[in-house]
This record gives structure tokens, C-alpha cells and sequence, in this order.
């Protein structure tokens, strides 16, 4: 029987799973694939061996190009995340002859025009499902499923991280800063959970799928960024009893006649909205083809064996290749490295708005607010002025009990029509210098299909 | 450059939107296939010509044998449905040597023994991915991209038209034959919707994923299967108001240790359920895979450009193959005809209940009741006795206006802990012939993760 053999560098969480997976399912993948999977070599920085999962001592290398050097090595499986070794041992593995497996969205974001350019200059093939999604197949939908569309539109809860916190932070009224606490506590934020909360792992995702769906490279630098470290729970809270909306951090890109769109910032939701109902780890890819319609892709975002899922059935369609000798023959992904892609600038993006002014409460604000919004062409949809403190027994019952920020102000809430950016910006600016206003103006987006 | 050449069997609405597609994508099929995709000939019953679609006269041959016939042909995309002529088109487009691509899972669901079987034979592949979901790349996500994972479970809605039926009475109270009526006008049910509303087709679409899921053959027979005809708006209304549930037809399968359960029906799923948001044409599919954990597809489940998405991809997934003279090499999907699968018992099936009780309002009926179901080891969960029609005044606030179906009856409302369908049969059996039963119980299923 035929062989495919593997070289597994990073013996952390994802790797021990893929090593769990190869071992159990053993059988089936050898039926799939038409030959023997086996893993020739490990490299690791700490680990030397773990027989309980049959990686014997000897094969354990601290230098990945030992791995690299090896013959009988075809595949190898980079799990060591982040931006460097990972990039080196992915180009000269490529260079060496050897396929790629990742898991590494970071890389893929950063360096994708190398990697991919790389791959297809050596004949080889990179594979990346773990990469965005955990154990779902989104990847490959959206490359092969979905290959016979033109994709107008991605919306994304790509990170399980920041899902979780605004998921405590809405149903327990909890701080970020405790909800962040929590979500280490319980496993799902990392002790520097920067890349996280600032939205950065959710753009590495949304670089990587926009790259495949648009046929050219989306930079990191084209996506723009906002993470969820401003918010407050009393937007959750407005939001959800006066609109009707749930807040979740999203990834979006949609190609505009040749013209990219790409961003990732918190947004409201209405709670009809099925991305509503995706909860603490969970990740939502929309993906909108102009033949199939809108096209969802739910499940675990991350987590040992959802990722290790992802790497093996990657190993099991590359190496089916291998075996057939046509491994690299057509490249992973289309990718035209002289296409350039046009990015729209944020001023032009066009959002839905939910807007919190914080003023002293004098008559004629509202006005002087709308006036405001009204000269830079953004309409109102509807206002809600909740929380006037000085007049505390005129407040609707409903609002009773809840927490105000400072008892001499009040809050004005309003949702806008679709509107630029720079438009609501500039606005916005403008009304946080009137004497009246007493704090920042919080604005979110409001997708609303 | 080389070229893969189809033949077209099935001019209908798929058949036209896969012309479409082919046409308007040609550039980006062509990049991703590594040579040209050209329609050879086609076939149809009635059309002659489509000159707007590039439908030329002297290329539509009345007798699919011409396309089998032809050397040029390498791929024959069967798009007539049913199951004949259909299963000759399939099996001799395989003895020719062609590989078929197939919208058709009526057929594969009755003949995927002797499909799958000569294909293997044949060496040559059979893609079906637009006969399950339309536009959802679920078959591919299952056998492709889940192919790490042992499948423990699957969940659909697999029809489109029954749920616009239940979408409809749900939201708007009608009944079932109103809202069927509805369906058909608006386009979502056919004039003979007996497939859909009794719920075969969705048990074709079940027998499908479960035959590649489980690798053997999942048989039509295998799957128990009741429709959506006999609802009432009446429980509808009652489950959602009083427990917080929505109606889904469900189709269901799963293996436990070699042993298949599979089923199709309607099930109350809990409000909060990602299905209950699914609307109208839409589908969703859970799969549920030992390391993946649960995975969710969802998108259109009919129409012509979503179902031409999957066809077209199929072309492009295949075509590759072709080109690279790889296509056969390996099977679709991993196929065992020795394999025979045990297949549960419908009395062993185990579901909680929610259960409809229509009797003379006399004291002891509650406790009659529960007695019979605690004879036949069915624990309650809870009960609710909204409607006794001669105690108006009594009744609460929040059931007024209520429709009632017989004002001299009473109805009671139980929902069970999860039992064998057996025993629960037996009970409800011996509860309608008690002399105080004035109709038969109302039997649905609840689905409660």
C-alpha cells in the first residue's frame, strides 16, 4: 500500500488532537484516502515524547528542518501559530517540496501573496481550513462548494473569544473588563487577549476569506479594525429592550464592482436575526454567492478537536492528491498575484446607525442634534430619549431601575437611515462640540439586511 | 488548451440556470478547472432550441442514448428527477464510461446501492451535490470537509415547501390546507405536493446523508416518515405560547454502535433553537461529528440558481479530475455494499412528547391520565390545562380569545421526559379508549438538545 507521510511541527493543543484523530480513525482515513496516512516526524519546543498517543522519543526533533530534510516527508503540518517561525517553515517547507497544512490564519493574513505566490511557483498545494471557523468547512464551501459563484458578500462572527465576552456581557449585565476575566476563567481568552478583543484575529479570518473570494489578496492593512474593549452594557441593554437588536463583533467584506469592502467592528443585530442566536464559542459565516443565495456555515470556532477535525480532513484530501500524483497540478485557490484590488475607503462605507448622546437636559438639544445630522444628509430613523435624571417620575415605567452613568445628564437615543461613514462622523464631531454635551457620542453600527 | 465536454440531459428550470451559469462564469470555470468546460449536446423532452441561452437547434437530441453515444461527452449532468428515466440514464451513462453529475435525490435515495455500486465498478464518479440543500454545499461539507470525524448525528430541514407551510401557519394561524394553497400560488409547492407535505422527500435527502454518513446503505424503507398534513394551527399556537416552542418537519438520523436510528416527522423545537429562525424555502442541516462537535449548513434548499450553484460546482470539482485523469481513481463517497446497517426500531426510537388530550371535563381525567403514562414508565415533564370550555370565568387572562374546537370538551396538555415510542404508543392507545376521550391524542415530538 502507498504511504503519504507527515511532518507535524507543534505538539500544543491542536497538534495532540491531530494525533488523537490519525490514531483513532486510522481505518476510515486509509479508505479515503487510498493509502496509509502515517506521521514520520514530530518537532516540538518542549515536548520529546508522549507514548500515550505513540509518538515515541526519537522522533520528536527541536529543529523543524530536520523535518524539512526528510524524504519521506510529503505533507508537513504547521501548528505553531503566529507570525514567525511559522512563515519560514511554511516557504521553505514549500521550497523543500513539501505540502502545507495550517492552522494559521495570522500567517495567511500577513504574508498570503508570498505564501500563496510561493505554492503555486513550487507546484504545491497549502491547505488551511482550521485557519477560519475551527471545525467548520467553510473554507472549502466557500472554494469549492460555492466555486461557481461570484461571492457578493461575507458577514462573519469569526471569533469565539469576543463572542463569548458579548455573550456574558448581554445575558448577565456584565462589564467587559469582568466578562473578560470570566472568559479566561473559563478557558476561552487567552491571558493576552489583545488579538482578540481588539477585532485583529477576526480581520486575520476576514483577510483570509476575502483573499479567496475576490481572487486577489485583502491585506490586513485594507480591513479596518475596531474591537470591542469600548463597549458598554447599557447599549446592550438599550438596545435590546428599545430596538430589538443583539450586538455581536462581525467581520464584513463585500466587493462592490471591483471596489473591496472590508471591516470589522461590533454591529447591531436584530434579534430575528439567526446570528443572534450564536452563542459564547460559537462562529457564523455568511457567505452571499450570486447564484446560491445567502449560505450559512455554524459551529465550534475553536477548541482542540474542532481544529484538529479541520487539519485532518485537510490531510485526507491532500493526501488523497499525493497518492494520485496530482498534488499541486492546480493551485489551492485562485490567486492572481498582479490583480490589485481596490479598497473603499471607510468614508464611504454606508451603515445603519445606533447613536448615544450624553447632553445636559436643556430644551431644544434634540433639535439642535438632528439639525446637526440633517445638514450632513444622515436621516433618523427613530429616537428614544430614555433617561432624563432630573426628571425621574416621568420615566416610563419599563425603565425603572436602570443604571445611569450621571445623574445629571441625560441620554438621547437614536437609529439612522443608511448613511457614509464620513457623514455620520463628521456629524458626530460637531455634536460632541456643542456646550451641551456632557460625554463622547457612542456610536455602533447597525447591519440590517 | 484541453477541454471537458458535458452532456445536458433536462432542460428544465435547473437545467436552464446551469447553462446560465456556465456561460456568464466562463473565465473564472475555466481558471479553476485548468482547461474549458463545453456543453456538447443536450437533451430534452420538449425544448429544441434556447438561441438567448446559446442553444443552438441540431444540439438538443430528443433521445439521451445520443449523448451517452457521443465521444466527446465526458460528464453526464442528469437533470430530469424522479426515479425513471432517470436510473437508466445514470447506470448507462456509467457503463458508457461517463461520470454523472445529478440533482436527482429521489433516485439516489431508492438506488444508491446500484448507483454507487456501478460507479465504483466503473470507475467513475456520480456528484449529487445540489440534491440535498439547493445551494448548501452540505454533501461536500459532509464527505469532504467532516471527513475526520465519525458522524454521530444529523438534523435537517430538508424541505423547502413544508416549511413555507409551517412558517405560514405558524405565523399567520392558517391552516394546513390554506397555507398550502399559499405555497402553490407563491410558487413553493408543486400541484402535486404529496413528496413534499408527506414527507419523502425529505426522507430521500435524510437516506442520502445518512448513506454517506454511516458508509453503507441507509434504504427509503429504513426511514420512518410522517408529513406535516394532519397539523393544527390549534397545537402551533398552544406549544408556542405555553412552552416556548416552534414546529419544524424534522428529518433525523443517527448511530448508536452500529445501530441506525432514522427518521423523518415533525418536532417542537425550543424557541431559542438556531432551526426556529429558519424561514420559508429556507434549509438548514446539523451535522454532529465526534471531533467537529455540531456543524450547521443553511441557505436556500430549492430554486433555480441555488440548486445550478451545487450542479455547477460538481461540474468544476469534476472537470478538474477529468483534466488531471484522476477522475475515478477514488470513489465519491466511501461505499460498502457488504456492509449491511442495523436499523433501530421505530418503538425503540427515544423522544420526549408533547401530547394533546381531548376529553369530557370530569374530575379524575388528569389523574387517570398520568397514572396510564406512569404504567408505561412516560414521566411528565409538565402540564398545562388551558381550555375547559364550562369554566369560562375561571379561565386566565392570557388564554381569552383562544380558539376553542369543541366547547364541551376539555383539552389537556402534557409534555413528556424522554421515553421509548413504544410505551408511549401503548399509553396513548389505552388513553383514547377510556370513555371520557372524546378525540385522538395529538402526538408531536419534541427535539430538546
Amino acid at each position: 500500500m502507498r504511504t503519504v507521510g507527515l511532518g507535524i511541527i507543534g505538539l500544543g493543543t491542536v497538534g495532540t488532537g491531530v494525533v488523537k484523530i490519525l490514531h483513532s480513525r486510522r481505518a476510515g482515513i486509509t479508505e479515503r484516502v487510498g493509502g496509509e496516512v502515517r506521521v514520520e516526524r514530530f518537532c516540538d519546543k518542549v515536548v520529546s515524547s508522549k507514548p500515550e498517543l505513540g509518538i515515541r522519543a526519537g522522533t520528536v526533533s527541536r529543529d523543524y528542518r530536520e523535518l524539512l530534510a526528510d524524504p519521506k516527508v510529503d505533507v508537513i503540518v504547521e501548528l505553531v501559530g503566529g507570525y514567525e517561525p511559522a512563515r519560514s517553515i511554511i516557504l521553505e517547507a514549500l521550497k523543500a517540496g513539501k505540502h502545507v497544512v495550517t492552522a494559521n490564519k495570522a500567517v495567511l493574513a500577513k504574508h498570503w501573496d508570498e505564501i500563496i505566490g510561493s505554492a503555486q511557483k513550487a507546484g504545491r498545494l497549502v491547505y488551511f481550513e482550521a485557519a477560519v471557523g475551527g471545525g467548520i468547512p467553510v473554507i472549502q464551501g466557500l472554494n469549492e462548494g460555492l466555486a461557481a459563484n461570484r461571492i457578493r458578500r461575507i458577514v462573519g462572527i469569526l471569533n469565539g473569544t469576543t463572542n463569548f465576552i458579548l455573550s456574558k456581557m448581554s445575558e448577565e449585565g456584565l462589564a467587559f473588563d469582568e466578562a473578560l476575566k470570566l472568559a479566561q476563567a473559563s478557558g476561552f481568552a487567552e491571558s493576552d487577549p489583545t488579538f482578540d478583543v481588539q477585532g485583529i484575529d477576526s480581520a486575520h479570518k476576514l483577510a483570509v476569506l476575502s483573499s479567496i473570494a475576490y481572487g486577489g489578496w485583502v491585506k490586513l492593512s485594507d480591513v479596518y479594525t475596531e474591537g470591542i474593549t469600548h463597549v458598554n452594557p447599557l447599549d446592550l441593554e438599550l438596545a435590546r429592550r428599545e430596538f430589538g437588536y443583539g450586538l455581536k463583533l462581525l467581520g464584513i467584506s463585500a466587493e462592490h464592482d471591483g471596489l473591496i469592502e472590508a471591516r470589522v467592528h461590533p454591529a447591531f443585530l436584530p434579534l430575528s436575526h439567526p446570528f443572534t442566536t450564536v452563542k459564547n464559542e460559537y462562529n457564523a459565516i455568511e457567505i452571499v454567492g450570486d447564484a446560491s443565495g445567502d449560505v450559512i456555515f455554524y459551529g465550534k470556532g475553536a477548541g482542540q478537536m474542532p481544529a484538529a477535525s479541520a487539519v485532518v480532513s485537510d490531510v485526507i484530501f491532500l493526501a488523497r492528491q499525493v497518492i494520485e500524483g496530482t498534488a499541486g497540478k492546480l493551485p489551492t485557490v485562485t490567486y492572481d498575484e498582479h490583480k490589485k484590488l481596490r479598497i473603499l475607503d471607510r468614508k464611504d462605507f454606508l451603515s445603519k446607525y445606533y447613536l448615544r448622546f450624553t447632553t445636559k437636559d436643556k430644551p431644544g438639544v434634540l433639535s439642535k442634534i438632528s439639525g446637526i445630522l440633517g445638514e450632513e444628509g444622515v436621516s433618523i430613523s427613530s429616537v428614544y430619549q430614555p433617561m432624563v435624571a432630573d426628571r425621574e417620575s416621568q420615566r416610563p415605567k419599563s425603565v425603572k431601575g436602570r443604571p445611569r452613568t450621571d445623574p445629571h445628564a441625560a441620554h438621547i437615543l437614536l437609529t439612522t437611515h443608511s448613511a457614509p461613514e464620513g457623514h455620520i462622523q463628521k456629524a458626530v464631531q460637531e455634536i460632541d462640540r456643542l456646550p451641551t454635551a456632557c460625554a463622547k457620542t457612542v456610536c455602533i453600527r447597525i447591519e440590517e439586511p
